[in-house]
């Protein structure tokens, strides 16, 4: 219990060491890393979240390294949580990715994370949404998550995020396939990426005429198109001034509090989901017999599992 | 309560439009379903699930009309389900690949259902197990689960079959990259389909070098490479044969038993885990209040899901 205290203040005091040791805990699902979440939940809550998506191609880690820069010119302290679905298809270039990120490494302002985990995508959602905590309660002012937005599953990540900025680069058919996944709704802010190249107008175009077609409701944040040259750094002081304004807005609004309230909530179900499944596992004796009389289909699953539940 | 035990009698009888209906409900998580699934439980146990994945553009589904075709031949019924994740990237193929099929659509000793569901994947493997049990309860001899198998939710799905068909075919890069996702593994039998191709005597003997170098275990299964052409129907029957003898052989070892152990289990674990959900959702005010009490730090998600999981 000693050093679970002892790794909750490490990484309330910003040690790199600590906070890293913690996010392997929380991918590998370890033992007591609930506990040192529950005491990290005190300190968290500061943070400006943005989650960063878009097709493979579309520049995300450069673009996330330059409003890096951006942010730590102003004195900003930044964590990036780059999140890898383990897919056979992206895992290569991500990992390029990181190297081209290397450079800002050295900085102590910054704290860079691939996060994966194995088994269900939700684990994915979960851990992503424990590693914010885990950045926020160290202090970061900024946290960034970058995903690769191509299913359901990233976009579900990306709802932890309070800014959503979703990256389209010009001349790729996939910015259509991106916007059918169902990011066109989760847009906060939409950027398109390589703005130096033929097309961008036309990218900029096609996504005015979308978010015209969407339905618009007086007293909502009004999504703005950024056009950026990430490689350069150009357009990025003025969409992390759309960040900040976005984030003024839902401070305004309540919309920040009630954003903070389903995550909460969803993070205690997860916690009670645990507690169920850590008592009711093959090897358990009331399990396996239960499990071994609606398999010789003497009892029905339903009926077993209510009567399970009712004996925790 | 008179609707219900209907819809269980009749997809008992085998009713087409029952079946059909309870899928639906299956995929839509629709209240009741779990108690007609907990009485239909009773009546299942009996069917060989036979799990075909592969690559796109193995010829999968052609595949699984040619041997749905030759066991209506031996006079056995046969339930198909086909899981589409609902990728933006192969839905359309999986729409083509069900037009093929609908030549088989006229006979009433098969029933053909794509599924799909909506948000976390997990919720695809349950209703594949769910479409399973109802195939299963209504009398079908032979139910084959269809997937896509390029990532870990495709893998946990197949988990649901006792025999499990992994497709190549010649000449693709992707037959290294379905093996890289973990497909390996889980083949109970090895499929070479197209193999009128050039190259299949190489995709052949890549197989055989990768299962050389896997761990053998006395008492195992050997994994069997079956070479098929489906569009002629040509090594279909000897496929069949092989199922057969998995089947035998996960009978007389006892992990046939141990299979249908684990995925009750699975099945009543998914059970507690929803009854509590149910419970403690937005909406519940016990459940409000304690979300209110974390958001304002107050109190810890930890501390917070233990309290209500004791109030339950």
């Amino acid at each position: 219990m000693t050093g679970t205290v002892s790794l909750t203040d490490r990484v309330v005091r910003g040690d790199v060491g600590a906070i890293a040791r913690l996010i392997t805990q929380i991918e590998r699902r370890s033992p007591g890393v609930d506990e040192v979440l529950s005491e990290l939940h005190h300190s968290a809550g500061r943070a400006h979240v943005i989650g960063v998506t878009g097709s493979p191609g579309s520049g995300k880690s450069t673009l996330v390294s330059a409003l890096t820069e951006q942010y730590r010119r102003a004195g900003r302290t930044v964590g990036i949580i780059a999140v890898d679905p383990s897919s056979v298809f992206t895992g290569g270039a991500i990992l390029g990715d990181r190297i081209r990120m290397a450079a800002l490494a050295g900085d102590p302002g910054v704290f860079i994370r691939s996060i994966a985990t194995r088994g269900a995508l939700g684990g994915l959602s979960r851990a992503a949404l424990d590693a914010i905590t885990t950045l926020d309660a160290a202090g970061k002012d900024i946290i960034i998550l970058e995903t690769v937005g191509v299913g359901q599953a990233e976009v579900d990540v990306i709802s932890a995020a309070q800014t959503v900025a979703v990256v389209s680069v010009p001349g790729m058919g996939d910015d259509v396939q991106a916007i059918k996944a169902g990011l066109l709704e989760i847009a906060d802010v939409h950027v398109v990426n390589k703005s130096d190249r033929e097309g961008a107008h036309k990218t900029v175009s096609e996504l005015r005429e979308m978010l015209r077609l969407a339905p618009r409701v007086p007293g909502q944040w009004t999504v703005p198109i950024k056009q950026t040259v990430s490689a350069t750094g150009q357009g990025v002081p003025e969409l992390v001034d759309r960040f900040d304004e976005h984030l003024a807005w839902l401070a305004d609004t309540g919309e920040r509090e009630r954003r903070a309230w389903r995550n909460t909530a969803t993070r205690i179900r997860w916690l009670a989901e645990e507690l169920v499944l850590d008592r009711l596992k093959p090897g358990r004796p009331d399990f396996d017999r239960t499990v071994d009389e609606v398999t010789a289909r003497r009892d029905d699953p339903l009926s077993a599992a209510r009567r399970l539940m009712e004996q925790l």
